[in-house]
Parts: C-alpha cells; sequence; structure tokens
C-alpha cells in the first residue's frame, strides 16, 4: 500500500512517542498502568515491526465457509480503486493480530524478557489452527465501528455443544478493547454489561460488532452486538465501558 | 465420608431423575436447551460417576504457595469432628471438576459422541500443568456463598504481565453459573456486568466470592467480587443474573 507524505509523517511522529514510550518503560520506576497503557498503545497504533512476525488474522485452513465468506466480505472493502485506476484505503480496515500484545513490537523483545517470556495473549495461546478462537476484526473509522469474526472451536466449550460464557466475554472484551484504543488511544476497560440471549453453538462462526455510543472526558462507551453471521440472531448484547489513561506526563519522559 | 440413611436416599432420586433425564436425551427431539440444562443439573447435583476420571480441582506441582495456603483453608472446613469423635460433613464442600461438563457423568460417553468428541470445557482446555486456569471451588450452603480459587498461568495474558479481560470474565462466569446451579437447579446465565476495579497480575492468585442477593421468580441473583488472596485488594465486582430452565416436562418423559 503507497503511503503519502501525511502517512510517512504520522509513521515519524508515531515512531517518536515509541521511543519516548520505551525510555519510560525502561525506567524501573514505570507503573503496572503505564506499561499497560503503552502496550495497548503501540498495538493499537500499528507501530512498523522490527520483525516479521506470523500474522494470526489472515486465513488458514481451518477457517470454514462462514467465516471465509465474511473475511471476504471486510477484506474486499480494505482497498478500493480510483477513477483513474490507483489503488487507495478503502472504507474498512484489517487489524493484525499476533499471538502476544508486545512481543513483535518495538520494545517488545525487551519487554518481553521483562515480564514473562512464555506469556501468550489468551485469545492466541492455542496452535492447532481451529481448536479455540480463530478470528478477524475490521475497523471502520468514518462510521466509527468495529467487526470481529469469530470462529469458535472446540476447546472453547460450555454447556455441551455450545460456547462457553466466558469465552463469548472474551470475543467482545477483544473486539471493543480494540476499538475503544483505537477511538481514543490508551485506555483501560472498566465495565462489561453483557445480556446473554441465546446460546452460541460449538464450531460455528459469529458476526460482532462494535458501536461507539458516546466519547465524554475520559469515557468511552461503546455497544456491541454478537450475531449469526447473517446477522438475523442475536446472541448477546453488551454496553461497554473504557477509560482514557493520559500519556501526556509519560511523553515528558523522555 | 459415611452416607445417613438420607443420603442414600437422596442418590437414589438423584438416578431416578437421571435416568429420566438420559431418556429424554436419547429422543432426538431433545432442543438444544433441554440438553444443556440437563448438563448443567448432572454436573452439579454431583452424580455418582461411572468411572474415575480425573478430578481436576485436587492440587498439582504447579499450585503456589497462595493456591495451597487458601486451598487448605477451604478443605479443612469440609470435615469436622463431632463431640464423640466421629466425622461429618462441615461447613463448605469442595465442587470436583472435570475437563468436560459432561463427558464422565451417566449418559455422557452416549453425548459425547452426540456432540462433539473433540470438546473441552473451556476453563479446563490446557493439559500442562499451571499454564491456564488452575482452580477450585467450595460452597458453604448455610451461607448460601460459593469461593473460587484461581491461580492464573501465563497463557491467560491480556496486557503484558497481566490477566485477560475475558480470562477474568471466564472465572466469574464459571463461580457464579456454579453457584446458581447449586442454589436454583438447571439456569442459564442471562447477565453479567462486570466493573474491572484493577488489573490482575499474571501468575498471582485470585479468590472469588459468589453471594446469593434474590432469587425472585425464575431469577437467582448474585454478586461476585475478585480480590486479592487476603481480600485487601479489589480487582472486580459483578452482579450475575441467572434464569431457572423448569425440567418438570423433562422428568415427564420418562
Amino acid at each position: 500500500m503507497a503511503r503519502g507524505l501525511g502517512g510517512i509523517l504520522k509513521v515519524f511522529q508515531r515512531l517518536r512517542s515509541v521511543s519516548h514510550m520505551k525510555t519510560v518503560l525502561n525506567q524501573p520506576s514505570a507503573t503496572v498502568s503505564e506499561r499497560t497503557s503503552i502496550a495497548r498503545s503501540l498495538a493499537a497504533l500499528q507501530i512498523p515491526f522490527l520483525s516479521k512476525p506470523r500474522d494470526l488474522s489472515l486465513p488458514n485452513s481451518s477457517w470454514g465457509t462462514d467465516m471465509m465468506r465474511l473475511y471476504e466480505h471486510y477484506n474486499s472493502q480494505c482497498e478500493e480503486e480510483t477513477a483513474d485506476g490507483k489503488k487507495q484505503a478503502g472504507l474498512w480496515k484489517r487489524i493484525p493480530s499476533y499471538n502476544r500484545l508486545l512481543k513483535f513490537a518495538i520494545g517488545g523483545v525487551y519487554l518481553s524478557k521483562l515480564i514473562q517470556s512464555k506469556a501468550r495473549l489468551f485469545t492466541r495461546n492455542t496452535k492447532e489452527p481451529g481448536a479455540a478462537f480463530e478470528y478477524v476484526l475490521f475497523e471502520n473509522s468514518q462510521e466509527k465501528t468495529c467487526v470481529g469474526i469469530f470462529q469458535n472451536g472446540h476447546l472453547l466449550e460450555g454447556p455441551p455443544g455450545h460456547v462457553h460464557g466466558g469465552a463469548i466475554a472474551t470475543m467482545i472484551d477483544t473486539v471493543t478493547g480494540t476499538h475503544a484504543t483505537l477511538l481514543s488511544g490508551p485506555v483501560m476497560t472498566a465495565n462489561l454489561n453483557i445480556s446473554y440471549r441465546s446460546p452460541i453453538p460449538l464450531g460455528s462462526t459469529v458476526l460482532l460488532e462494535s458501536r461507539l455510543d458516546k466519547k465524554e472526558g475520559r469515557k468511552t462507551l461503546l455497544s456491541c452486538k454478537v450475531t449469526s453471521p447473517d446477522g438475523s440472531k442475536v446472541h448477546t448484547e453488551t454496553s461497554a465501558l473504557f477509560l482514557s489513561i493520559s500519556i501526556s506526563h509519560l511523553l515528558k519522559g523522555g
């Protein structure tokens, strides 16, 4: 994808922030919430990576028909052709996903050692494709929505033949948490109010849609629905609240 | 543990219900909610098992100091000595836990084939001890409380070095769902309203305490706190609502 001058400037601005963040992280005095906030920012801002890790949000052989169809539906809208035949960014943007938020980002090598080298992102902790969560997220910044397409493997069982309520909450936290970070920068999950309407069959694919309800001071309020692939059956409805964490004092640190 | 006549009668009553449930389950017409409700009942009623599966709620070498201390605190109150030196059931009861709700219960062999043989309970889907959730639940039926002791392994990461919000929701769903079933029989999770107060460090042990707030018609309302082992630090606070599913019509089926 070609980058304009604005894009390049943005990357430089991001790198400048990252360098500041790294300095703060290297100080033993950095608090947990500072570290958490920096980590989420690095992931959401899509800082250029030092190495080429495996992007787990791309299709693999375990993806079924529903999963592939939904993926292609949104992926085909990530790039569009202008009148003069040039390609440009479309309405939607795919959000890459790795097996650890920080592992491959700048400063990640240091942080991995600092924290716990064996640690794996909860939603990406299984090696066997299709066994647990298979998923991809797309953001539409114009409409302030974010969708998640999740295929639920056999390791996510709660009631026999159905997905565990905690696994459903995990999908919701993933989509709303990512969406809130994209909208508001570094945030912390403050509240998830989840209403379970109908059970999700194990092995099926579901669509999660997060919408911005309100931004008010430090608060970002989102709604998130989990539905069947065609949206006809509602599985859960959620109100989510995220609180922004100021990073201005962190940037002074450099 | 010695059983009185009342205890034996109870087991027979349970077995009679189970035989009815099994008959219903064998009918292809049994609905998802019928199957779900039966599964939860079988698990919560602690039906005698046909074989000897591994009870995963017992200590293993991965359990740390906090986990062991809390386990012993509650486990020591599961049996008490009477004035004449006999042993009797204490205030607390440990709830056994397996890697699938139905796998080892009566009818489970059939059901496993019926549904998905590879399926595993979300909270027990990892073989490596200590890698994901290590936990044990105790119920105090007199005080209508249920506690869960959870040690959070390296595969549960969300923010670097901390437990994923979805993994926290999973622990809460596990404790409140089990507690509601013990209090009210077959139930479905209807709502979880989770307030996240402070992050949980990866690798640490937390204490979950579920209390009955109200039973009203089909509704069972519970509160659940997640705290540090000594209760001094509150990580989350939750209101949970469960809806009873009538099984009277199922029992007619036999």
